[in-house]
Protein backbone atom coordinates (compact mmCIF):
# COMPACT_ATOMS: atom_id res chain seq x y z
CA UNK A 1 0.00 0.00 0.00
CA UNK A 2 1.82 2.99 -1.25
CA UNK A 3 0.46 6.67 1.19
CA UNK A 4 1.00 10.19 0.84
CA UNK A 5 3.69 11.57 3.67
CA UNK A 6 3.08 14.82 5.39
CA UNK A 7 5.42 17.43 4.62
CA UNK A 8 6.96 16.63 8.35
CA UNK A 9 7.69 13.19 7.47
CA UNK A 10 9.47 14.60 4.34
CA UNK A 11 11.56 16.65 6.38
CA UNK A 12 12.22 13.72 8.82
CA UNK A 13 13.44 12.10 5.64
CA UNK A 14 15.43 14.90 4.76
CA UNK A 15 17.35 15.08 7.94
CA UNK A 16 17.98 10.85 8.34
CA UNK A 17 19.38 10.78 4.65
CA UNK A 18 21.80 13.22 3.56
CA UNK A 19 22.74 11.61 -0.02
CA UNK A 20 20.29 12.68 -2.70
CA UNK A 21 19.82 12.42 -6.85
CA UNK A 22 19.77 15.98 -8.36
CA UNK A 23 18.44 16.25 -11.80
CA UNK A 24 18.94 19.85 -13.95
CA UNK A 25 18.31 20.29 -17.25
CA UNK A 26 19.27 22.12 -20.68
CA UNK A 27 17.11 22.49 -23.64
CA UNK A 28 15.44 19.97 -22.57
CA UNK A 29 17.94 17.18 -21.78
CA UNK A 30 18.10 16.44 -18.49
CA UNK A 31 21.52 15.19 -16.52
CA UNK A 32 20.90 13.51 -13.11
CA UNK A 33 23.75 12.99 -10.41
CA UNK A 34 24.05 12.18 -6.90
CA UNK A 35 24.36 14.81 -4.50
CA UNK A 36 25.10 15.06 -0.22
CA UNK A 37 23.15 18.02 1.17
CA UNK A 38 22.34 19.19 4.38
CA UNK A 39 18.61 20.18 5.02
CA UNK A 40 16.40 22.79 6.94
CA UNK A 41 13.08 23.53 6.13
CA UNK A 42 12.55 25.44 2.68
CA UNK A 43 16.40 24.89 1.34
CA UNK A 44 19.03 21.95 0.91
CA UNK A 45 22.70 22.96 1.27
CA UNK A 46 25.31 21.44 -1.02
CA UNK A 47 28.74 21.86 -2.34
CA UNK A 48 30.41 20.90 -5.33
CA UNK A 49 33.28 21.49 -7.63
CA UNK A 50 32.69 23.21 -10.93
CA UNK A 51 31.43 21.39 -13.85
CA UNK A 52 28.40 20.44 -15.81
CA UNK A 53 25.85 20.64 -13.43
CA UNK A 54 26.76 24.05 -12.35
CA UNK A 55 27.26 25.12 -15.92
CA UNK A 56 23.78 24.21 -16.87
CA UNK A 57 22.00 25.10 -13.60
CA UNK A 58 23.75 28.96 -13.54
CA UNK A 59 21.81 28.64 -17.29
CA UNK A 60 18.85 27.08 -16.24
CA UNK A 61 18.07 27.30 -12.36
CA UNK A 62 15.16 24.67 -12.33
CA UNK A 63 15.88 21.48 -10.53
CA UNK A 64 14.30 18.31 -9.14
CA UNK A 65 15.46 16.05 -5.75
CA UNK A 66 15.05 12.79 -5.19
CA UNK A 67 16.05 11.84 -1.71
CA UNK A 68 15.39 8.00 -1.36
CA UNK A 69 15.56 5.02 1.35
CA UNK A 70 14.71 1.58 -0.15
CA UNK A 71 14.85 -0.53 2.75
CA UNK A 72 12.92 -3.38 0.48
CA UNK A 73 10.78 -3.74 -2.85
CA UNK A 74 7.97 -3.60 -0.63
CA UNK A 75 9.15 -0.84 2.43
CA UNK A 76 10.29 2.24 0.93
CA UNK A 77 10.28 6.24 1.63
CA UNK A 78 11.00 8.61 -1.77
CA UNK A 79 10.91 12.37 -1.68
CA UNK A 80 10.44 14.46 -4.66
CA UNK A 81 11.68 18.00 -4.42
CA UNK A 82 10.90 20.77 -7.08
CA UNK A 83 13.34 23.50 -6.45
CA UNK A 84 14.98 26.32 -7.92
CA UNK A 85 19.26 26.50 -7.89
CA UNK A 86 20.83 29.46 -5.75
CA UNK A 87 24.63 29.77 -6.00
CA UNK A 88 26.26 31.22 -2.83
CA UNK A 89 29.23 32.83 -4.02
CA UNK A 90 31.70 35.08 -2.06
CA UNK A 91 30.97 37.85 -4.71
CA UNK A 92 27.48 38.13 -4.46
CA UNK A 93 26.45 39.42 -1.06
CA UNK A 94 26.03 35.77 0.03
CA UNK A 95 28.72 35.69 2.57
CA UNK A 96 26.38 34.99 5.26
CA UNK A 97 24.68 32.60 3.34
CA UNK A 98 27.94 30.55 2.75
CA UNK A 99 28.69 30.72 6.66
CA UNK A 100 25.10 29.09 7.99
CA UNK A 101 25.87 26.24 4.71
CA UNK A 102 29.10 25.78 6.27
CA UNK A 103 27.88 24.97 9.50
CA UNK A 104 24.74 23.23 8.44
CA UNK A 105 27.44 20.83 6.09
CA UNK A 106 29.79 20.58 8.67
CA UNK A 107 27.34 18.54 10.59
CA UNK A 108 27.39 15.78 8.45
CA UNK A 109 31.57 14.86 8.66
CA UNK A 110 31.83 12.88 4.95
CA UNK A 111 29.57 15.79 3.07
CA UNK A 112 32.15 17.01 1.22
CA UNK A 113 34.96 14.42 0.71
CA UNK A 114 33.25 13.44 -2.80
CA UNK A 115 33.90 17.30 -3.98
CA UNK A 116 37.20 17.78 -2.66
CA UNK A 117 38.68 14.48 -3.62
CA UNK A 118 41.57 14.88 -6.34
CA UNK A 119 39.77 13.58 -9.46
CA UNK A 120 42.16 11.85 -12.17
CA UNK A 121 40.14 11.38 -15.59
CA UNK A 122 42.45 9.89 -18.13
CA UNK A 123 46.49 11.11 -17.35
CA UNK A 124 44.60 14.91 -16.62
CA UNK A 125 43.84 16.54 -13.28
CA UNK A 126 40.44 18.50 -13.51
CA UNK A 127 41.01 21.55 -11.36
CA UNK A 128 38.96 22.27 -8.36
CA UNK A 129 36.65 25.19 -8.31
CA UNK A 130 34.81 24.68 -5.41
CA UNK A 131 30.84 25.87 -5.55
CA UNK A 132 28.88 26.55 -2.82
CA UNK A 133 24.70 26.08 -3.36
CA UNK A 134 21.39 25.61 -1.78
CA UNK A 135 18.27 24.26 -3.55
CA UNK A 136 14.98 26.51 -2.77
CA UNK A 137 11.96 24.36 -2.03
CA UNK A 138 9.38 25.60 -4.18
CA UNK A 139 7.30 22.07 -3.82
CA UNK A 140 7.68 18.80 -1.95
CA UNK A 141 5.84 15.19 -2.02
CA UNK A 142 6.75 12.31 -0.13
CA UNK A 143 4.77 8.48 -0.85
CA UNK A 144 5.83 5.36 1.77
CA UNK A 145 5.61 1.84 0.91
CA UNK A 146 5.06 0.08 4.22
CA UNK A 147 4.21 -3.68 4.29
CA UNK A 148 2.45 -5.44 6.58
CA UNK A 149 5.34 -7.19 8.72
CA UNK A 150 7.31 -3.69 8.71
CA UNK A 151 4.40 -1.56 9.92
CA UNK A 152 4.21 -3.62 12.88
CA UNK A 153 7.79 -2.64 13.62
CA UNK A 154 8.21 1.10 13.91
CA UNK A 155 11.49 0.81 16.23
CA UNK A 156 13.27 -1.89 13.75
CA UNK A 157 16.57 0.27 12.55
CA UNK A 158 16.36 1.29 9.07
CA UNK A 159 18.52 0.32 6.25
CA UNK A 160 20.29 3.49 6.76
CA UNK A 161 20.59 2.72 10.20
CA UNK A 162 21.76 -0.86 9.86
CA UNK A 163 24.02 0.99 7.81
CA UNK A 164 25.54 3.39 9.68
CA UNK A 165 26.47 1.31 11.99
CA UNK A 166 28.14 -1.27 10.19
CA UNK A 167 30.14 1.72 8.30
CA UNK A 168 31.09 2.88 12.00
CA UNK A 169 32.39 -0.49 13.42
CA UNK A 170 34.37 -1.14 10.36
CA UNK A 171 36.95 1.71 11.10
CA UNK B 1 41.54 8.60 -6.10
CA UNK B 2 38.44 9.12 -8.82
CA UNK B 3 38.83 7.25 -11.63
CA UNK B 4 37.11 6.70 -14.74
CA UNK B 5 35.30 3.42 -15.40
CA UNK B 6 35.17 1.24 -18.68
CA UNK B 7 32.23 0.95 -20.91
CA UNK B 8 32.40 -2.73 -19.53
CA UNK B 9 32.38 -1.62 -16.18
CA UNK B 10 29.86 0.08 -16.30
CA UNK B 11 27.57 -2.52 -17.98
CA UNK B 12 28.66 -4.72 -14.70
CA UNK B 13 27.36 -2.56 -12.55
CA UNK B 14 23.86 -2.09 -14.72
CA UNK B 15 23.75 -6.20 -13.58
CA UNK B 16 24.30 -5.61 -10.05
CA UNK B 17 22.12 -2.93 -9.45
CA UNK B 18 18.96 -3.24 -10.77
CA UNK B 19 17.56 0.20 -9.36
CA UNK B 20 18.50 3.78 -10.88
CA UNK B 21 17.22 7.33 -10.73
CA UNK B 22 15.37 8.59 -14.08
CA UNK B 23 15.33 12.22 -14.83
CA UNK B 24 13.16 13.43 -17.41
CA UNK B 25 11.89 17.00 -18.59
CA UNK B 26 9.39 19.17 -19.59
CA UNK B 27 9.91 23.00 -21.18
CA UNK B 28 13.47 22.92 -18.89
CA UNK B 29 11.61 21.48 -15.43
CA UNK B 30 13.21 18.17 -14.65
CA UNK B 31 11.65 15.74 -12.77
CA UNK B 32 13.53 12.79 -11.33
CA UNK B 33 12.14 9.71 -10.05
CA UNK B 34 13.19 5.95 -8.77
CA UNK B 35 13.20 3.30 -11.30
CA UNK B 36 14.29 -0.27 -11.59
CA UNK B 37 15.29 -2.18 -14.41
CA UNK B 38 16.87 -4.80 -16.49
CA UNK B 39 20.00 -4.28 -18.39
CA UNK B 40 21.68 -5.43 -21.70
CA UNK B 41 24.11 -3.71 -23.64
CA UNK B 42 22.54 -0.88 -24.99
CA UNK B 43 18.98 -0.93 -23.28
CA UNK B 44 17.36 -0.53 -20.11
CA UNK B 45 14.37 -2.11 -19.96
CA UNK B 46 11.63 -1.31 -17.27
CA UNK B 47 7.89 -1.19 -16.43
CA UNK B 48 5.52 1.45 -14.52
CA UNK B 49 2.10 2.70 -14.33
CA UNK B 50 0.65 5.82 -16.47
CA UNK B 51 1.50 8.89 -14.73
CA UNK B 52 3.54 11.93 -14.41
CA UNK B 53 7.07 10.28 -15.88
CA UNK B 54 5.47 8.51 -18.84
CA UNK B 55 3.69 11.99 -19.99
CA UNK B 56 6.70 13.46 -19.93
CA UNK B 57 8.69 11.21 -21.58
CA UNK B 58 5.84 10.86 -24.37
CA UNK B 59 6.32 14.64 -24.78
CA UNK B 60 10.29 14.53 -24.54
CA UNK B 61 12.03 11.39 -24.82
CA UNK B 62 15.60 12.79 -23.83
CA UNK B 63 16.01 10.94 -20.34
CA UNK B 64 19.29 10.65 -18.06
CA UNK B 65 19.41 7.52 -15.69
CA UNK B 66 22.01 7.57 -12.68
CA UNK B 67 22.68 4.09 -11.27
CA UNK B 68 24.90 4.13 -8.35
CA UNK B 69 26.61 2.05 -5.62
CA UNK B 70 28.01 4.15 -2.74
CA UNK B 71 29.87 1.64 -0.01
CA UNK B 72 31.13 4.46 1.94
CA UNK B 73 31.77 8.27 1.19
CA UNK B 74 35.09 7.00 -0.29
CA UNK B 75 34.51 4.03 -1.95
CA UNK B 76 31.33 4.04 -4.63
CA UNK B 77 30.63 3.90 -8.34
CA UNK B 78 28.38 5.92 -10.21
CA UNK B 79 27.02 5.33 -14.01
CA UNK B 80 25.13 8.19 -16.31
CA UNK B 81 23.19 7.26 -19.12
CA UNK B 82 21.99 9.88 -21.51
CA UNK B 83 19.18 8.04 -23.27
CA UNK B 84 15.60 7.87 -25.75
CA UNK B 85 12.50 6.83 -23.89
CA UNK B 86 10.97 4.28 -26.14
CA UNK B 87 7.37 3.19 -25.24
CA UNK B 88 7.03 -0.79 -25.61
CA UNK B 89 3.29 -1.13 -26.88
CA UNK B 90 1.09 -3.81 -27.91
CA UNK B 91 -0.31 -1.33 -30.08
CA UNK B 92 2.49 0.01 -32.01
CA UNK B 93 4.21 -3.04 -33.41
CA UNK B 94 6.42 -3.63 -30.62
CA UNK B 95 5.22 -7.08 -29.22
CA UNK B 96 8.36 -8.49 -29.95
CA UNK B 97 10.10 -5.73 -27.49
CA UNK B 98 7.49 -6.46 -25.22
CA UNK B 99 8.20 -10.45 -24.68
CA UNK B 100 11.73 -10.00 -24.81
CA UNK B 101 11.81 -6.68 -21.99
CA UNK B 102 9.06 -9.59 -19.59
CA UNK B 103 11.77 -12.17 -20.46
CA UNK B 104 14.63 -9.75 -19.10
CA UNK B 105 12.78 -8.25 -16.38
CA UNK B 106 11.35 -11.71 -14.63
CA UNK B 107 15.03 -12.37 -13.78
CA UNK B 108 14.20 -9.75 -11.21
CA UNK B 109 11.59 -10.85 -9.04
CA UNK B 110 10.55 -7.91 -7.47
CA UNK B 111 11.49 -5.29 -10.79
CA UNK B 112 7.44 -5.08 -11.05
CA UNK B 113 5.96 -4.43 -7.14
CA UNK B 114 6.43 -0.90 -7.19
CA UNK B 115 4.64 -0.28 -10.34
CA UNK B 116 2.01 -2.63 -9.81
CA UNK B 117 1.36 -2.12 -5.73
CA UNK B 118 -2.46 -0.54 -5.00
CA UNK B 119 -1.80 2.73 -4.86
CA UNK B 120 -3.89 4.98 -2.23
CA UNK B 121 -3.44 8.29 -2.61
CA UNK B 122 -5.70 10.02 -0.15
CA UNK B 123 -9.09 8.68 -0.28
CA UNK B 124 -8.90 8.24 -4.24
CA UNK B 125 -7.17 4.85 -5.53
CA UNK B 126 -4.78 5.89 -8.73
CA UNK B 127 -6.15 3.62 -11.47
CA UNK B 128 -3.11 1.68 -12.89
CA UNK B 129 -2.43 1.60 -16.41
CA UNK B 130 0.62 -0.74 -17.30
CA UNK B 131 3.19 0.89 -19.82
CA UNK B 132 6.45 -1.33 -20.70
CA UNK B 133 9.79 1.08 -21.71
CA UNK B 134 13.45 0.76 -22.59
CA UNK B 135 16.13 3.47 -22.42
CA UNK B 136 18.18 3.37 -25.68
CA UNK B 137 21.17 4.03 -24.17
CA UNK B 138 23.36 7.08 -26.23
CA UNK B 139 26.03 7.52 -24.21
CA UNK B 140 27.42 6.20 -20.97
CA UNK B 141 30.12 7.03 -18.97
CA UNK B 142 30.96 5.96 -15.53
CA UNK B 143 33.55 7.46 -12.16
CA UNK B 144 34.42 4.90 -9.14
CA UNK B 145 36.63 6.30 -6.25
CA UNK B 146 38.18 3.93 -4.39
CA UNK B 147 39.92 4.28 -0.98
CA UNK B 148 42.95 2.63 -0.63
CA UNK B 149 41.81 0.18 1.88
CA UNK B 150 39.42 -0.83 -0.28
CA UNK B 151 41.01 -1.14 -3.23
CA UNK B 152 43.10 -3.51 -1.32
CA UNK B 153 39.81 -5.72 -0.44
CA UNK B 154 38.71 -6.67 -3.83
CA UNK B 155 36.85 -9.92 -3.06
CA UNK B 156 35.12 -8.50 0.30
CA UNK B 157 31.41 -8.11 -0.17
CA UNK B 158 30.05 -5.20 -1.35
CA UNK B 159 27.16 -2.84 0.92
CA UNK B 160 24.87 -4.31 -1.97
CA UNK B 161 25.52 -7.56 -1.31
CA UNK B 162 25.96 -7.32 2.44
CA UNK B 163 22.46 -6.07 2.01
CA UNK B 164 20.97 -8.79 -0.25
CA UNK B 165 22.08 -11.27 2.39
CA UNK B 166 20.67 -9.44 5.19
CA UNK B 167 17.28 -9.12 3.36
CA UNK B 168 16.94 -12.61 2.42
CA UNK B 169 18.41 -13.92 6.02
CA UNK B 170 14.87 -11.84 7.50
CA UNK B 171 12.64 -13.22 5.52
Amino acid sequence: MITQMSGEDCLTLLYKVPTGRLACALHDQPYVVPIQFAAEPGHLYSFTTLGQKVEWMRQNPRVSVLVDRIDHPECWESVIITGLYEEISPNNGYEGQRDHAWSLLQSNASWWEPGSQQTRIGDTDRPLVPVFFRIAIVEMTGRRCRGDEHAEQPTEPTFFERMIRRIGSRT
